[in-house]
């Protein structure tokens, strides 16, 4: 029973799917190579574009996790509520920032500054998909078939995840390349997202 | 019964949602951090990007309230017109224009004429939305079982939308900080958008 | 009978949209305040963005009305080719390099050459339509029911745009005013889309 | 039979569709013409602008046949499974980069870094294409009546753009004019798509 007053999730997911899009695609207008230098600067040059093509590379690969996570988890949602549309929105602001911590990250990768940064954002979209998917649960917005100790698993991964970045967000103080291994470490966790479970009876 | 000669609000929608979903993102790209300068410097360079995310913050949270609002708003008609589409058209173009006041507010977070651009041009996408809406409602595009009530309810609203805008736009000449509060207080008015009542009878 | 092989009219259309909602939003990027210079410079850089603005507004206006007979064209046409795809392509290479002439043109406002690219850049997006319907008309690509007189008059119309955007362009040597006047005159010409015209048999 | 587990193949082309979209708009921003020069010095500035206007031009009428090679393939596909969606954000990833490819060589036209850069990112996207499409052919995902044998014939001629991409890449340290001769041998050999051979039987 669809109400006039909601927003359909096919116009959320329509609309989600479109600022991903922008976001994972538009970070590549910070890789330019600087005009008019002869061959050895383009070379060097180059070079000092591997940590920009490196923070590109890994804000790409995350953004696509969570754009077949946050398909996935629509997919297990029945119907749409005002609070459910605005918890999306957070999610999208946080996300929409990843270019920024990208462009930081890539300008000043030894910058335990710019790691801070990138860890944070990072930590604030984990912590969006938390709080969606929990408020999902706890509203009775998914499918009735979907396994609800499946959800808990998915909800514990997260809190994993969110867990992580924190401190891969403290960790740059230290090393960044800490901070560097840690953000690669949530990705690994997420490429293969969770198997739905349907409960037996 | 469509017409072969209208444009079906579904496309419509379609067309403004890529749109906004641009607009919404893409400010994100004036938020960038100079390169190559040591920490001390880069921490008062993050500092000194405080106007500028803040005005990122404002400029989305209002986009994503105007999406809602937008959708709800062609939720409830049923059929399109030419004149419809022109109407939306023209507010398209004033919320394209959102992304040059964000960026100008938060380069010249203290002065008035930031204030004034930022608040007109709200005030122009709040009078669009309030033409298009009384539009709607005189050419009976909306569905029969929507209130009347209920819309002028709505129109009231946006109406009051607007003075507030132009108040604010004005309000910078005496204090930006007045501009400030007033360009939060339509938000916040607008971010449990109106029930849609339908008639008893 | 929609072929295998075929690329349907819905997804052509969706591409369209996509590209047009992009090429639209983004001119908006042109339009930038210096940062940093106090209150008298910030008046005469805003009166110095006055020519960026208005070709803003006149490309903005223009694509809505391209996106508006693109869509009224698709509509009327009910299958889809490979030719068809291919001069839509061309179609949307055109248009994508309007941001360009718009930059040029709200950058130097008083320059026969900026007319010159402007006005031949809407020639070849005319052309392209043009060609694109012609096309249409001759492989039989329409509904049954669409008037082929109502199609050849609006050929007409189409052949008469071609014309004046290509006098528009060379008119900026005499007086870039003159073609400012002609590159007024097509949208004011388009704005109301032809009436589709059904075969009374 | 549609899985829960599964991300449909349409919301796939809807997202892949986005990306392109934008890789192929955006590009027409690194085209700019500086301000603020008299006549003699914009003739020349035009005429400077002249390899990208070329480069961008080849890479919008390559990346308009991926799109419309995408959607062939896509077409045929009657199931999506993850590993497919994967092989697709590589495809995508890939796609990415060439804004940047193209920037570079609109930027460095005789520089045989810029020619080895743009050939080994088209390289890696017809790689992409070549491993998507086996894949969907060894874990058969296509639909029943596709014939096999016109399937291989796809693979030759997209092992034999890959070599094509790879040889174009290291022409350009003998000579970038072969590099460029050669990076328009692919799109004339795609122009045209394979027709789908459906098998008799």
């Amino acid at each position: 029973m669809k109400e006039k007053t909601d927003i359909g999730t096919g116009r959320i997911e329509a609309f989600s799917d479109g600022v991903i899009a922008i976001i994972i695609t538009i970070m590549v207008f910070d890789l330019k190579i600087p005009e008019m230098t002869d061959v050895p600067h383009l070379l060097s040059a180059l070079y000092l574009m591997v940590p920009k093509l490196l923070s590109y590379a890994l804000s790409f690969l995350t953004l696509a996790i969570m754009w077949v996570n946050h398909h996935q988890m629509f997919h297990q949602i029945s119907r749409s509520e005002r609070k459910l549309l605005w918890y999306n929105i957070m999610l999208l602001f946080w996300m929409s920032l990843i270019p920024f911590a990208t462009n930081f990250l890539g300008a000043q990768p030894m910058s335990w500054l710019a790691c801070l940064v990138y860890g944070l954002i990072f930590f604030l979209c984990a912590l969006s998909f938390t709080l969606m998917r929990n408020y999902a649960l706890k509203a009775d917005l998914l499918h009735l078939s979907i396994s609800r100790s499946a959800q808990e698993k998915i909800l514990r991964k997260n809190r994993m995840a969110m867990k992580i970045y924190l401190i891969s967000a403290i960790a740059g103080f230290f090393s960044v390349y800490l901070s560097y291994f840690l953000f690669l470490v949530v990705p690994a966790m997420y490429f293969i997202p969770e198997k739905i479970v349907h409960d037996k009876n």
